[in-house]
């Protein structure tokens, strides 16, 4: 079945469409401390008149683990969900990931629905049917492949995010669109994040989260295409796991920002990518994302990281990598040498 | 992909030939103490020659939860498995089920092997795709379905079997001649425990898996058909409940051949199913299974266990019954009355 992803404006009239086309015999709603506080409210009419059970855990990728998900578990069946019950998932990446991984593990699988509340898990983790929790110090070591039975996207709790939530999403759509083509990849380096107009955010979201949709039509257990929406994210996920060893954790879009800066520069070194493409894009982050600083004394731990990637094989560093914007090569190996060169050029161009 | 489903008497063969047939980069072998002393020892070159990692759980059905899983998982992470590795469970329900499981949703899914090792889990547990743990003081909560890349199935762990394993298993054969009609039904009833050939038993366990398989690949995830091999399982599934209750559990294929003339009983009050064959059917189980004894005390207990089943809908109990030998007929509703009147007769056909 293909995944119903609903771009609207109007997320309650959306969200009782959704449940009235959904047979099922009792609802429940996952949120986090946060949206159960921000979001739900706004939510609280079309939940009441369903009757909804409400199951709250807390917020954060720290939480993203097996304590949650064992709670989520337990209040499904203490609170008489059956095989034929839906769930919510009302929240970020962290609360669609877990809760779509605790939805299909469920008595083998009950349906649910995405309601993401964040740009990050609007473009990225609420589409494409990854779903589970971070696991012995790796992220996302445990889950499933399973799609949602319907995603609503909305601007509505758009409205309230920080900015650094709108960017930390941005930088997925800078992804799709460096997958995509120049024409979409210019638009996004044209955004002004000091004034814009949400109604235009849904439109670039739209055609962002399209480029998803078609990748993962194609290679939905990531065998291979899927492979691409990798892009930034094997250096982005060492950039993580080290923020995270240093007690200062960064939000998982600026990691793929800076991590696409890396990944790039391999782009250049391994495939020729346009060193000019390169240059705008790493001005762009460091505009408007900073830097993420690193000595050569973090290389071994990164490289080290970077070997235990899920995407990785006995040890060899795994990229997906552009030989141009809008041409993926999956599945490109590099050696310790020239991740290390690469990560010596990052630190110039971010000015580190 | 079908499963490949391999009976044989020469397991090492057998095993080699799948292990060719995968492209695989590390094994591992999850088995529990049990089958780590007793049948791991017979395939050690096999394992030795692929240099494979053990993995030991402890044994029993109170340990299929999330304590091994985790366990499971750690072990596999720390010991370098990547998505392309393979996992073999070595055992009975219990491991295949849990570690089919794991192997599900470590890094999103790894390939898995089952070899069961009891005649329950050759007949069972290890062909169909479900995986899954006890979870909340329920069989089976936690899971998903997903089949094994081979099940291979043969009697050489069967030799050394105490006959309570074997009847155990047994119960779901007759359960399968139940659903396939009269002569197989008979060939069972003729079945002699103290006095048996384990080739003949293979010939039988063919037959028997093969009932499955083919009401498995009509139906995977179990919307319909699928819910026919529930026969006996709902008030089995209650029967092991509350035994476990009294801190005396009994063994699964018990609890199903018990459950089964429960109903049969359900099935000849509401559907008219034959009672000479019935009586036949209770006399065999009295005679090898002997009896698993309840009061009417029990019931209030036995009927909220069939309320909570996966199976049932808000608190309606419901059963697979049969009209006739080969003639199934799934989701019979049945009032508390006429549970209560089934419970009645199955302790009067017990001589209890």
């Amino acid at each position: 079945m293909a995944q119903k992803i609903i771009f609207t404006n109007d997320i309650n009239n959306s969200l009782n469409q959704v449940l009235e086309d959904i047979d099922f015999n009792k609802l429940f709603v996952l949120t986090d401390v946060n949206t159960s506080h921000y979001v739900a409210p706004k939510l609280a009419e079309v939940f009441y008149n369903h009757n909804a059970t409400h199951i709250t855990i807390p917020a954060g990728d720290t939480n993203k683990n097996i304590d949650s998900l064992t709670q989520v578990w337990s209040k499904l069946g203490n609170n008489g969900a059956t095989r034929r019950s839906l769930l919510i998932n009302l929240g970020g990446g962290m609360v669609t990931d877990l809760g779509g991984f605790a939805a299909s593990t469920f008595k083998r699988g009950i349906r649910f629905v995405n309601i993401p509340t964040t740009l990050l898990s609007a473009v990225d983790a609420a589409v494409g049917g990854k779903t589970g929790i971070n696991f012995n110090g790796l992220k996302n070591e445990i889950g499933v492949f399973n799609e949602a039975d319907a995603v609503i996207i909305s601007t509505t709790p758009l409205y309230t995010l920080p900015k650094e939530e709108i960017k930390s999403g941005f930088a997925e759509m800078l992804k799709h669109g460096l997958l995509k083509g120049k024409d979409t990849f210019n638009k996004l380096l044209a955004f002004d994040f000091d004034n814009f107009n949400p109604d235009h955010l849904l439109d670039l979201l739209e055609e962002s989260v399209n480029v998803k949709r078609e990748i993962v039509a194609i290679d939905p257990h990531e065998k291979g295409l899927r492979r691409a929406l990798n892009l930034g994210h094997t250096v982005g996920h060492a950039f993580e796991s080290l923020a995270m060893s240093r007690k200062s954790p960064i939000p998982h879009g600026y990691a793929v920002a800076w991590g696409m800066v890396v990944e790039l520069v391999l782009s250049h070194l391994i495939l020729k990518f346009d060193s000019d493409v390169l240059h705008r894009y790493a001005q762009f982050i460091c505009d408007n994302y900073g830097v993420f600083y690193i000595t050569c004394n973090d290389y071994p731990a990164l490289i080290s990281l970077m070997k235990h990637d899920k995407k990785s094989n006995c040890g060899e560093m795994n990229f997906s990598l552009l030989s141009d914007v809008g041409d993926i090569k999956i599945n490109c190996e590099a050696s310790e040498e020239i991740v290390e060169a690469a990560l010596d050029i990052y630190r110039d161009l971010m000015h580190i």
